[in-house]
């Protein structure tokens, strides 16, 4: 029997344990539902271990664990880690559902469930392939290790340090993550970088106490006045960030990377319907599109200071604050440009305030992976194989901190190998996963491991 | 007898009656002492009627009660219409009183109590001098009306309008303002001009909702850098308005009036210490002094839009907000003020967001009362000869909307004449006057009413 025989063989029984994964209502924010990501991991580790893989544990991190899993009989072949994970977000507004979010429920070709798209549904396909692949051919054609964890969806707190003393477990020459997705039901495409994120709040301190305006408005300065003409000063009204030495460790963009990012539809008019505004900003010498994938971007995401009441207090205030959050690109450092930013502030101060510029916690380091690189080409291969047309090369302006832990730590790049697509509502409400789409990925991850044998 | 004799032998009867007046809550800002309101009202009724004065009554306002009397019997002279208030500000925090705030207290010749210097202690002083006139003189040298109100600490709000319907009843050729003090205990002023005030909030609209900065930022206008960039164009970092017309309408300082400025001691040292800052602001071509006594200001009272939480929200926000003040001069227009701000906003909000100016209530005409004025030559005849000094001229950078009603709706100036003194902790736990200034000021009155029938 074929591989591709054995997962049409077992359609039903696949989709009836897909159902009986999603009743777990693994949600990994709420301490009430920490037996029930414990729950997830065990029944993850049964069915590896039911798919043919070896040394299946559930391993503790000081959080909601990890499982791990492993088939290490194919010498002088690359070894593939995949990535996915089994806990989910919390699913208020509980009344907007249509279903109950823990009560699989298929309609017209979708399982409707909290965790089907994110990241259930895609995280089981792997299993299935290497499953198939194992029942039908005895052997895989790569080393396979599954690493899938239970603590995604709160930011993944205890998977550094766990990935930093499990070195040695999990070496390997590629990942594959199963969580993501395909730019759309008949259009894939590979992620080819997510950005990095420097934080800081910036707080101005002026007079010793709130001062009535009138009397002193004129001589005394007033730390808000202070704050705005700094923030002003950080970046052009296009977006162009005039932090001294921000750009210098930016990769440029090369002409390939420029029309790769042309050639992923974008069609404004659209967008800005979408999002309700009437105009959008571009880094000048760049594209909106390139600006959002490709380029750094310096965001105010807050700002305080003084009187927000109803009505008029004429007070001069003693301090104003505001957060500001970088995304950052290859290979820009978070730590140096929190370090460029304060220079700036301090150089940029006017005089009678103090402004101070504290680190937040969340950096994360930007991530690229070549176009080139022969994960992506062998992905690039399978996706055209399976669609019929060569994937788009997408970057997010999101940060995915857990590939360039990958990068880092193992040495090994991460290429997205899911097959989520963007209206099935993954944090939200009625989240729902494709059948054809869970059919499909146990076909493409068979494919994909035998493509990356011929390396 | 003489005034001065009556007055000398009457000393402690009157400051007896201080103490029964200051023991009166007449707080006007609660309701539950709108009844001592008006028990204060019907006290200083009393205390007119007892003084020699005419149709004494307490009016109807709608709020708080206004108390009149009159005296008219000096046809050809000038009619001075004497202002102040009887009601108090509220006594919290009552912990910090080193004695009941309704219980006045005199220690070193100091009375303390809620209320001595603001205004009652001062206020009391022309009912003193006008009886010391009649008893002694059984005239006075010039007409007088009082007119002294119980909402002064809580803006005057039914003011305005009582005022307009009784211009006949308040009719005068000059208003002496017992609400005030002088530079020192021993040097004169007069108050000059008082600022008007236009207040403006400013809100910033850009996508529809709330976006992730990580995804849409860098394309889409944040609201936050729209405002700070609208908010930085306002004004030049040393504190010039640039605000196309602005200056327009604004009389020019003589040299006269810039010299008056100066000879103000002004301490910068001393002041940055006290306030807390290591420099001052000054509009270039004015020293700060000129700037906050004489030219418009323009400050930001209170900002605020996106996440002001603890860490850090990758947020878009959607909208951002800021609360502005101008203080005007004469013969700014605080209506015409918010139109330029609205039109300045309006040029420079950058595309992709909306921007509106609303105009918040609270507005005040600006004041200038001509330094040469015939009751100003007065109050400085008196004050030089009492404290042996020509008085200072000041200029508040406050707002005191009663004088911009006396000129527009009875065509009279005010002169302030009354002898409160900067440390004297009005609005303050621990409220004091210095009996020194009770004694002064029913001889000051008794002398200015003298050199008023001069005119």
């Amino acid at each position: 029997m074929t591989w591709e025989t054995y997962l049409l063989e077992h359609q039903s029984q696949h989709q009836d344990e897909l159902l009986q994964f999603l009743s777990i209502p693994s949600i990994s924010s709420l301490p009430a539902h920490a037996a029930d990501v414990q729950r997830a991991a065990q029944w993850v580790a049964d069915r590896l271990t039911s798919a043919g893989l070896e040394h299946v544990k559930v391993l503790a991190t000081g959080g909601h664990p990890v499982v791990y899993g492993e088939w290490l009989h194919a010498p002088e072949k690359p070894t593939v880690l995949i990535y996915g994970h089994f806990d989910t977000q919390p699913v208020d507004p509980l009344e907007l559902w249509t279903h109950p979010p823990f009560t699989p429920t298929i309609i017209e070709d979708r399982v409707y469930a909290r965790g089907a798209s994110d990241d259930k549904g895609n995280m089981f396909t792997p299993i299935l392939g290497v499953e198939a692949l194992l029942k039908t051919e005895g052997t895989l054609p790569v080393n396979v290790k599954f690493f899938l964890e239970g603590q995604e969806e709160i930011g993944s707190p205890q998977l550094p340090a766990f990935i930093a003393q499990h070195r040695d477990l999990l070496a390997c020459d590629l990942v594959l993550s199963s969580d993501g997705g395909q730019y759309s039901e008949d259009q894939p495409s590979l992620m080819l970088s997510a950005k990095g994120l420097a934080a800081v709040q910036i707080d101005v301190r002026g007079p010793k106490g709130d001062l009535h305006s009138g009397m002193y408005g004129g001589a005394v300065p007033n730390p808000i006045h202070a704050l705005v003409a700094l923030l002003a000063s950080l970046r052009s009204p296009e977006g162009k960030i005039l932090v001294e030495g921000f750009y210098d460790s930016v990769l440029p963009l090369s002409e390939a990377d420029r029309a790769a990012i042309a050639a992923v539809p974008f069609d404004s008019h659209e967008y800005q319907e979408r999002i309700g505004v009437n105009a959008l900003l571009a880094e000048p010498g760049y594209t909106s599109q390139e600006h959002l994938a490709a380029r750094p971007t310096l965001e105010i995401n807050g700002i305080w200071g003084g009187f927000q009441g109803e009505g008029v207090k004429t007070v001069l205030p003693a301090e104003a604050h505001a957060k500001i959050t970088c995304r950052l690109v290859v290979d820009q450092n978070p730590a140096t440009i929190v370090e460029l930013i304060a220079r700036h502030i301090e150089k940029h101060t006017p005089p009678g305030v103090q402004a101070a510029v504290h680190p937040l916690p969340g950096t994360a380091q930007p991530y690229l992976i070549p176009a080139d690189h022969w994960g992506n080409r062998a992905a690039a291969d399978v996706l055209e194989e399976l669609y019929g047309k060569a994937p788009y090369h997408e970057r997010t302006g999101g940060s995915i901190p857990v590939c360039e832990l990958f990068l880092t730590q193992l040495g090994a790049y991460t290429v997205g190998f899911a097959f989520g697509l963007e209206d099935e509502q993954i944090h939200a409400p009625n989240e729902f996963f494709r059948l054809s789409s869970f059919r499909r990925g146990p076909v493409a991850y068979c494919k994909m491991l035998h493509r990356l044998a011929q390396r």
